[in-house]
């Protein structure tokens, strides 16, 4: 018998996955969890039925949401991450030696749970002593919050249900509030193939509200479409005039995607993206949403 | 009902379209040839089962495939398209008025004919004057042909089957033969998540004939990981040094996914890419073949 775990990219598209063991299903406060086994992308993550990671190819999501805003800010030493329970994206921060705390919010202590337990070689970042774990809403944590961040990473998962209100201009609005004088930030912001509709409004929303905002890509094969937006927004500092090469080379990191060519390469722009990140109207695909 | 055609993209993943429509279905001396209707999609075309490309998103290769080899060449009248048979090539090529005249070899005739019939927007293209269309085998044009090109492009499905002779290093042998003393030629060269193993042979074939060799990538949704290699080999031109810039702003193209900052940021490579295109033997991901 072959068991197939499909996931449902639209109505019309979906990618499968030959599930060889399913580790672990259990239900949180929010959300259905999973953990299954897949011959070649190794264990992956489901959050209601989609595909959060796979091991074999998370670090190009982890290293690309992490290090592009950590080799721009020059002195990054507070670090906000919301939702991010995976661990992955703290892994990547904590290679960064001037980051002195990270403060990681994630609505949902199971997800924390379920990763250490399975997922311990990308989870372990969490038990690091620098990491301060916070289970809450991420969006009433920036509303409510006096602590000022260095570098906002919005690690979360897709707008639907928990997700769903870290892609409003309000919550930009108090993410914006939490980031220091000289602040930046980046948010995972969808399939540059499916959600175009949802990129044009969240450039939109950054646009209105920070002095410098851009979307860069990167391949990401276990999301819809495998072409994935990242939003970064900053007071102060530009991703690309501002990379900061000499620290880029001193740490010189064991990384697999990130480098300091594709720091740059990232931010390249394919003329239909380029369209989104303007706030055209005219996306190249029919959305699915 | 709701009817799905799934491509395994590996024994392990697999991508899948729901059809509303089967538009043709027939087998020609080499393979299965289908044309479906996907409502996200449009109209699909597959080769042995094999998505060749979608409507809506084709551009995104037809593109990256012409352009990248046709804006470094500084005077590139004489093309040759080795498969292609669907034409998205050609009229990419076609853009560029220095292209006097291009011979395209596809094997088989009736991927023109079913091309033309149900993708004349696509397909329209091989009807120009300018084109030259023969129908035989790729490998055996090469090895023969006295011509000499500017420019070459291979435009050929997996190797299995008709196409498997067109990633062997002999093939590369003839086609540098049929290069002008300044000619180029850009491969496409499979996913650069399932098939790392064949792209650094093909990457080190090109290595010890060509001057220059190196490895770009698109995506391309449809095929295998979505994160596509195409390998550009040259006798004497760089793709990055010799962009040329003027040319690129004088024509002005209408197209959607290539741009001058795309034709940089193509060759910015993730760190596991870098290694393949190096040569090196330690794949970030279990081959499928």
């Amino acid at each position: 018998m072959e068991v197939w775990l499909t996931e449902k990219h639209s109505e019309d598209i979906a990618l499968s996955y030959r599930v060889t063991k399913t580790i672990f299903s259990g239900m949180s406060s929010y959300q259905h969890i999973d953990v299954v086994e897949n011959p070649q992308y190794g264990r992956m993550l489901l959050l209601d039925g989609i595909v959060m990671f796979a091991e074999a190819n998370e670090f190009h999501y982890s290293e690309m949401i992490s290090h592009v805003p950590l080799f721009v800010h020059p002195d990054p030493r507070k670090v906000l991450i919301i939702g991010g329970g995976d661990g992955g994206t703290a892994r990547e921060v904590l290679r960064h030696p001037d980051v002195e705390r990270i403060d990681l919010v994630e609505i949902d202590r199971m997800v924390v749970e379920t990763a250490l337990k399975h997922f311990p070689h990308i989870a372990g970042a969490l038990e690091n002593q620098k990491v301060n774990l916070r289970f809450e809403d991420g969006a009433e944590f920036v509303r409510t919050t006096d602590n000022r961040y260095d570098v906002a990473i919005v690690d979360s998962t897709d707008p639907i249900g928990p997700g769903e209100k870290l892609f409003k201009k309000e919550f930009y609005q108090n993410l914006l509030k939490c980031l220091a004088s000289d602040g930046l930030m980046v948010a995972q912001s969808e399939s540059l193939l499916f959600h175009s509709k949802l990129i044009r409004e969240v450039m939109g929303h950054l646009k209105s509200l920070f002095s410098t905002a851009h979307l860069y890509c990167a391949f990401v094969p276990v999301y819809q479409g495998g072409m994935w937006a990242f939003a970064f927004a900053s007071k102060k500092y530009d991703p690309k005039k501002n990379f900061r090469k000499d620290k880029y080379n001193t740490l010189s990191l064991p990384l697999r995607y990130y480098n300091d060519q594709i720091h740059h390469g990232a931010f390249c722009l394919p003329t239909f993206v380029k369209k989104m990140e303007e706030g055209s109207n005219t996306p190249s695909l029919p959305d699915s949403q």
